[in-house]
């Protein structure tokens, strides 16, 4: 009965080539799996598999029934698209555990994932190839003014820069304004790419200067990548050198 | 002839359960693979298959003897660590690429692994569930200066940080000066993780709170993760809540 186990795991960003062996046995050896609706569609059903897609912003509540089903017994994987430690679900499940001291003894992993900035930045060459940082654009769960002092102290500090969940139908402003806040701090050559759905068949990456860049370059399903004082285009690459004054 | 290629894939943290599908094919598909020793060493030998392994600092130079390889007709793969656009060749390639346009036509592709911050993060728990900066701490490349101001730039916007590269022998003394200043701008409290060499069978990891962080606690096989004002414990995880003020 207590043999349950609960696995975080990353899907990588789409394409079953980047999902890493270890999260496909995980997946293999599970009897739930549990995730936001389009992730579970991801997994290949099979007999003995029971799948528990649920909608966005149910994070906390599936961490928590991922949790119960594991301390019953049975072989969970929560599944996040990416790494689950990076604006995914890891968190999530850690915050029901907080609350949950009984289940702390339970057999959980976090199986890592190629999380979108990386898959963006390989498909465009390695434009996160000096210092970054990786920002969360949404202001679900934290002020947009803090949201713009981290980009301004990563914009001065010269960090190449990763924004994920850019934009979406319930805050159309906030992009606008990080774009607004960006140029008066960077030159307007400064390259930012748009990158949406990279890994499957709608994968679209472009390259604009900053002062091409427009929030309706962005949704929901782009990362967006800033590069630094130094990023440059190689051919139909953009990368940033390794060296830095 | 020219049905040459490069690929420049990450062979992530070690383990090979953490190995993507993609890059287990390009390295079958391979006639060479070109890569500092130790990640060389990674790659099973076969017939067909040739190995050069290279010494740490000749980045440039194998980057150039890979693509005039890929040039003249070979199937090349130029290994790499963890992810190969997060401090590894991928930027190498391009810098060698930037210098001999006659190259930049090659069918080359970059594919993403699990890099080290990330590995070391899923086995932790989530330390980088909220906003977070990846800084190589080498001064090869970059001055200290830079590097210094980056770290308080980050402390300073509470950003979780993953330091890469963060103590060698020849450079003892600049670890030591960035937890120090450190230690000037975040409570003693605050949750420090030391990676060594995660997904190899000679991993550890060791929290301990920014009081009791040792420069000696790193070496060049160690990443380490600084968490935000809000990182804590649970049960034996250390995670980021998605939350922030």
């Amino acid at each position: 009965m207590s043999a349950g186990w609960l696995c975080i795991a990353g899907l990588g960003p789409g394409d079953a080539a980047m999902r890493t062996p270890e999260v496909a046995q995980a997946l293999d050896q599970a009897t739930d799996v549990v995730g936001y609706i389009p992730y579970v569609a991801r997994v290949a059903p099979r007999d003995g598999l029971r799948l528990h897609p649920s909608d966005n912003r149910q994070e906390l509540a599936r961490a928590q029934a991922a949790l119960a089903m594991a301390a019953a017994g049975r072989r969970v994987v929560v599944v996040s698209s990416g790494d689950p430690g990076v604006f995914a679900m890891a968190s999530a499940v850690f915050e029901a555990l907080e609350a949950a001291p009984a289940w702390q003894q339970l057999d959980i992993r976090v199986l890592p994932g190629i999380t979108a900035m990386l898959a963006a930045a390989a498909r465009a060459g390695a434009p996160l190839g000096h210092d970054f940082c990786a920002i969360n654009l949404s202001d679900n769960l934290k002020p947009a003014a803090t949201v713009e002092a981290r980009v301004r102290a990563a914009a001065m500090a010269d960090f190449a820069m990763a924004f994920y969940n850019p934009r979406s139908a319930s805050r159309p402003d906030g992009f606008a304004r990080i774009l607004a806040l960006l140029r008066a701090t960077c030159e307007p050559e400064r390259l930012v790419i748009f990158a949406r759905a990279v890994g499957t068949p709608e994968e679209q990456l472009r390259t604009v200067t900053l002062d091409q860049a427009r929030p309706e370059m962005a949704d929901m399903r782009t990362v967006v990548l800033v590069g630094n004082a130094a990023t440059r285009r190689v051919g139909r690459f953009v990368y940033t050198p390794r060296a830095a004054r």
